[in-house]
C-alpha cells in the first residue's frame, strides 16, 4: 500500500487533465491531434450512411433547445445525443485510429469534445487541447487497468475511453479540480462495453456511448453532482472491478506524448492485419511480380491474431476483413486494401484472389506483439521476405499526413464531394486559429 | 459445460418474457405489482425536490416530440430521458422495494415501462404485465450472477435492473424472440454502475441509468439493431465477466413467482436496520416503557453489517440513517422511524438520543442471513428479547396493502396535496382497466 498510497490516482489524474488549460503543447503532438481529427472527419463521413449510423439518428429526437451538431446532417440534438451518433458513426467502419492504452481513442473522445465544444461556442484552439487531454487521460487510466481489462473481455475504448470523453468535456465545461474528480468518477461508474459484442453494431455502439456518458458525467459534474471522489483507488472501483491493476500504478505522461502514439489505419480490414499486409506490400514494391508468379506465401503472426482475424475461406466482404490470408492475397495482387468497396461479398468469391489465397499458409508461431513476417516463394525459385510492424508509430508525421490526406480525400470526398472535403480539410489544418465549432461542423 | 448448454439462457429468457404476453398472472402477483407501482409513485414524489432529481431534470432537454412524462411535472421529453430521470429520482431517497436476486428492481425496471407505454399508448393492463416480466427477467440474471456480483462491486439496481428495463420496455414495443434476445444484449453491454457510489448522488443514476439503458436497447432493437444474441451465455458476456455465475444455470420461475417476493420498506433508514427497528418496536409495543427506563440495549445482527450501517455515533441525518444504535434508539423511544423528517441532523444531536444510544451495544456475532436479535435490558432487571428478519416477505399481502397504503399516503400526499395523491392511489389500485399511462402520469 505504501508504494500506491490510496485515493491518490484519481484527483491526480484531475489535477493533470486542468493543467492541459495551459501547457505548452509541443508541436509534434498538435500535429498528430490534427491528424486525429482529420481521420476522425474522414471515417465519420464515410460511415454515415451504415445502418448502425442510421439507426441511432433516427432514434434521437432533434430537440429545438438542441447545441450540437450530428456531423453530416443539420440535425441538432442535446449534446449527449449528438456524441452518441457521432461516437457510434465513426466507429461504424472500425477504420478509426488506435493506442493500445485505449483501444479507439478518438470515436470516444473526440464526439465529447465536439458536442460540448459547439454547445458552449468554444475556439478551435481549445477544442484541440481539450482533445488531447481528454486522449491522454483515458492512456492514464489505461496505465491503471490495460491489458488484462481488456483480456478480461471489457470493450476498452467503450469503457477506458468514456473517462477520456469526460476529461475532454470537462475541461471544456471549465470544472474545477474536485469537479473533474467527480467527472471521471461519473464516467468510470458508466463505463461499459463488452468485447463478446464484436461483429455486431454494439461494438460502434459502445464508442457512442463512452463519448454520450462522458458529456453527461461532465455536465452532472459542472451542476454539482456529487460521486466518490476516487474511483480509480477505492476499493471495488474501476480499477479493482474490472481489471488486475493498478500494477506499478498511474503512469501519467507529459501533456501531448500519448498522442503522438496513435496508430491510424491505412487498410479497411482489421487492426491485426496490417502488419501482413504491409509486408506483402513491402515485397511486392520492391519486387514486381504477377499474382500468378506466386509459388506460395507463409504468414508468421503472433499465435493470439488467430483467433481474431484467421477466417481462411471468407465468403462474405465483412470476412475478408478478418481473413489473414485473402487480405494478403489482396495486397500481393495490388489491390486497394484502403477502399471501403473493395471488401465486398464479391471479392470474398474472386476466383483469382480464392486461388492465390489457397496457396497461402497462416503460422501462428509468434510470440505476443512480434513483428509479422511474409515470405513469399516465387514459381521461379526466389523467396522475397518482409517484415512489417505497425504496432509502433510512424514518427515521420509528414508522411504520416500524406497519407491521411490521401485517404481523408477519398473517403471525405466520396461522402460530401470534393470542393466541401477540401474545405474541411483545409479548416482542420488551420484548426486553432479563431473560428467557433459550430462552424467546423456545420461545413461538415 | 453438458451440465449448461451454452447459448440457451439468453435464449430462454427471451421466450420467457415475451410469455407474458398471455400469461394468467396469479391475483397474488398482480397484488404485490400494483403496491411495487403504489410504492414507487410515493417513493418518486417525494423525491421531486431533492438535489439529483433536480439536477437530472435541468440536464434533460425538454423535447417538442417528447413522448413521455417527468413524473411529478409537466415535463415532456425522450422516452430514455424520461427513464432516467424518473428512475434515479425514485431512488433518491432509498426508500424503494428490494428484492435479493436484483436489488432495487422497481426504480430500474418501471421507469423504463411507464416510459415506454406512455409513448406508445399503453394500458394499465399492459403496463402491470410488463412490469412485472421485466422485474422477473431481471430477477433471472439475478440467478446467474448473484450475490457472487453484488459481492464483487457491481451494484446490481445498476447492472441486473437494465435486463429487467429493457424486457419490460421491449415487451411493449412488441419485439418478437429474436429482437428480445438482441434488446436483453444491448441492455448487458451497457450496464454498469458501483457499489463504491453509495452514499453519493451516483446511486440513484444508477437506477436511472439502468431505466434508460433498457428503453435504448429495447427501441435499437426494434428498430433491427443487430447484438451477440446470447450475451448470457457467451464467453466473456456479461455473466463471465462480472461474476463466478453461472453457477447452476438460469432459474427461470412461473409468472408472478418472483413479484411476490418483494421486500418493502417502512422505515426510511438502510434497510440492514430494519429487522433490528422492527425487533425494537415489537418490544415496546408488547411491553410499553419511557426511554429512561432502559438500563442498556444488546442488539444482535450479522458480522457483515457492520460494515454498512454500524456508524456508532451518527452526526448527521444521513448518518443517522447508517446507524444500527440511533435507529434503534429511535425506535425505542417511539419515533416515527418511516417519516423522511425523521432523520434531521438535529435528531443526529438528540440529547436524550445520544444518551439512549450510548447504553446500546452492537454485536456483529450473527451469521450472514440470520434473524436480527435485540435484548432490552429494563432498570427493573427485567430483560426482553425480540426477533425479526425483514428479509423474507409478508404473506399477508392486505396487512402489507394498508402499510403502503399509509406510506403513500404521508409520502404523496405531503408532495402533491391530499386530493391528487388520493385519486392516484385510486387509479393505481384499479390499474388494469383501460385508461392509458398517460392518463396516470398525468395525475401523479
Amino acid at each position: 500500500m505504501s508504494a500506491h498510497p490510496s485515493s491518490q490516482y484519481t484527483r491526480r489524474l484531475a489535477r493533470h487533465v486542468l493543467s492541459y488549460r495551459d501547457a505548452e503543447l509541443p508541436a509534434a503532438a498538435l500535429t498528430v491531434a490534427r491528424q486525429c481529427i482529420l481521420d476522425w472527419f474522414a471515417v465519420t463521413l464515410a460511415g454515415l450512411e451504415e445502418p448502425v449510423a442510421r439507426l441511432l439518428r433516427d432514434e434521437v429526437t432533434p430537440g429545438s433547445a438542441g447545441a450540437a451538431t450530428i456531423v453530416g446532417t443539420s440535425i441538432r440534438c442535446a449534446p449527449a445525443d449528438a456524441a452518441l451518433v457521432n461516437g457510434a458513426t465513426s466507429h461504424a467502419l472500425d477504420y478509426d485510429d488506435v493506442h493500445p492504452l485505449v483501444g479507439h481513442p478518438t470515436v470516444a473522445v473526440l464526439p465529447a469534445a465536439l458536442a460540448v465544444a459547439e454547445a458552449q461556442g468554444r475556439s478551435g484552439a481549445e477544442l484541440l487541447r481539450a482533445f488531447v487531454a481528454g486522449y491522454e487521460a483515458a492512456a492514464a487510466v489505461g496505465t491503471l487497468v490495460m491489458p488484462s481489462h481488456y483480456d478480461r473481455g471489457f470493450h476498452s475504448t467503450g469503457t477506458v475511453g468514456s473517462f477520456g470523453a469526460a476529461a475532454a468535456a470537462g475541461l471544456l465545461l471549465g470544472l474545477d479540480e474536485a469537479q473533474m474528480a467527480t467527472a471521471l468518477g461519473l464516467a468510470g461508474t458508466q463505463a461499459a462495453g463488452l468485447k463478446s459484442m464484436f461483429g455486431t453494431m454494439a461494438k460502434p455502439l459502445h464508442a457512442g456511448k463512452a463519448a454520450s456518458n462522458g458529456v453527461l458525467a461532465a455536465r452532472l459534474a459542472a451542476r454539482g453532482f456529487t460521486a466518490h471522489p476516487a474511483l480509480l483507488d477505492v476499493a471495488q472501483g474501476f480499477v479493482a472491478t474490472q481489471s488486475d491493476g493498478p500494477g506499478e500504478g498511474i503512469e501519467i505522461a507529459p501533456p501531448g506524448e500519448r498522442v503522438v502514439g496513435t496508430l491510424f489505419k491505412f487498410h479497411a480490414a482489421c487492426f491485426l492485419t496490417h502488419s501482413t499486409i504491409e509486408a506483402v506490400n513491402d515485397i511486392r514494391r520492391a519486387h514486381s511480380f504477377a499474382a500468378e508468379d506466386i509459388a506460395a506465401i507463409d504468414l508468421h503472426v503472433p499465435a493470439a491474431h488467430l483467433g481474431v482475424c484467421n477466417i481462411p475461406s471468407p465468403m462474405t466482404g465483412l470476412e475478408v476483413k478478418f481473413s489473414l490470408r485473402h487480405t494478403a492475397a489482396l495486397a500481393a495482387r495490388g489491390d486497394d486494401t484502403a477502399a471501403i468497396g473493395t471488401y465486398s461479398d464479391r471479392c470474398a468469391r474472386d476466383p483469382a484472389l480464392v486461388a492465390l489465397r489457397e496457396r497461402i499458409t497462416v503460422h501462428g508461431d509468434l510470440p505476443p506483439r512480434a513483428v509479422a513476417e511474409a515470405r513469399i516463394a516465387m514459381r521461379s525459385g526466389t523467396v522475397h521476405v518482409g517484415q512489417v510492424d505497425v504496432s509502433v508509430a510512424d514518427t515521420d508525421l509528414g508522411r504520416q499526413g500524406e497519407r491521411l490526406t490521401a485517404k481523408f480525400r477519398s473517403l471525405a470526398g466520396a461522402a460530401v464531394g470534393e470542393g466541401r472535403s477540401e474545405r474541411l480539410r483545409a479548416r482542420i489544418a488551420a484548426l486553432g486559429a479563431t473560428e467557433t465549432i459550430g462552424e467546423l461542423v456545420t461545413l461538415a
